[in-house]
């Protein structure tokens, strides 16, 4: 992978909150959309999610999860030209007791302001997604394979 | 699901091509990005996808599948307030010699134009995603739920 196809990459990352969530639901898989902020590193990604939501049900039932983010759609354009990653890996409660709440809710807030009231509602729960895989489509037939330190690497270029 | 809520989700189907799939991975739920083509009465939604593709691996090993569509993300809004549909079904492959293959292709590419080229080759595989169920959630907790004939009913209004 070259370090322009890292920067296109961590820009995917960067300029998006907006992702693709698939859970394991009781029928098969389900596609959902969740807000989301990356961690200046891409080591993880946070979303903040209601329980009535199903994809939170699926979560505390089965943590593997896969975050899926893209360029946006332009009318008029080849979808198929536009950059995207799909991860893997698994997304976990943070409890509020735990030494990362804190930071990570700052993070989050950050990231997403209109989000600080949801924080008052106690059937909000903050989950950590853990990338261990990612594909990323830099264009048509254009595709690289990373583990989670190749993701990471992204981040520092 | 009052008038204006059909015709919110009737226009989050009709004016974005670029979905999110959920696919059942070896290893769990897979979150990845696919053009798609609604039929006129949002009865199926069709998919042209590689073989080379590890969502189309998957569909052919296992065809339940979720198709996700969304407003498109606008820098500074908050995303929650976006419109979005999740819909659970089967995704199948339409073979080249199924009766219905040529009207598919002709709705496919009259959608998708830049994909004409991509059906000379072999790899690719005309998938139809037949969903049985909806959620469409209208902005921040508006949350609806359709089975096929209510979402079809969204395509008349």
């Amino acid at each position: 992978m070259d370090i322009q196809e890292q920067r296109l990459l961590a820009a995917v990352i960067r300029n998006h909150c907006w992702a693709a969530l698939a859970t394991q639901g009781a029928e098969g898989p389900e596609a959902s959309w969740v807000a989301c902020a990356a961690a200046p590193d891409f080591s993880f990604f946070l979303l903040h999610l209601s329980r009535l939501a199903a994809h939170t049900r699926n979560l505390l039932q089965d943590p593997r999860a896969s975050l899926a983010l893209s360029e946006r759609e332009r009318e008029g354009q080849d979808p198929q030209s536009l950059a995207r990653v799909m991860m893997q890996g698994r997304a976990e409660v943070i409890p509020r007791q735990h030494p990362d709440y804190a930071a990570a809710v700052q993070r989050y807030q950050e990231r997403l302001p209109a989000s600080v009231l949801l924080f008052e509602f106690d059937d909000f729960l903050l989950f950590r997604f853990v990338p261990t895989q990612a594909r990323f489509v830099g264009g048509f037939a254009r595709i690289r394979t990373l583990d989670a330190a190749a993701l990471r690497q992204t981040a520092a270029v």
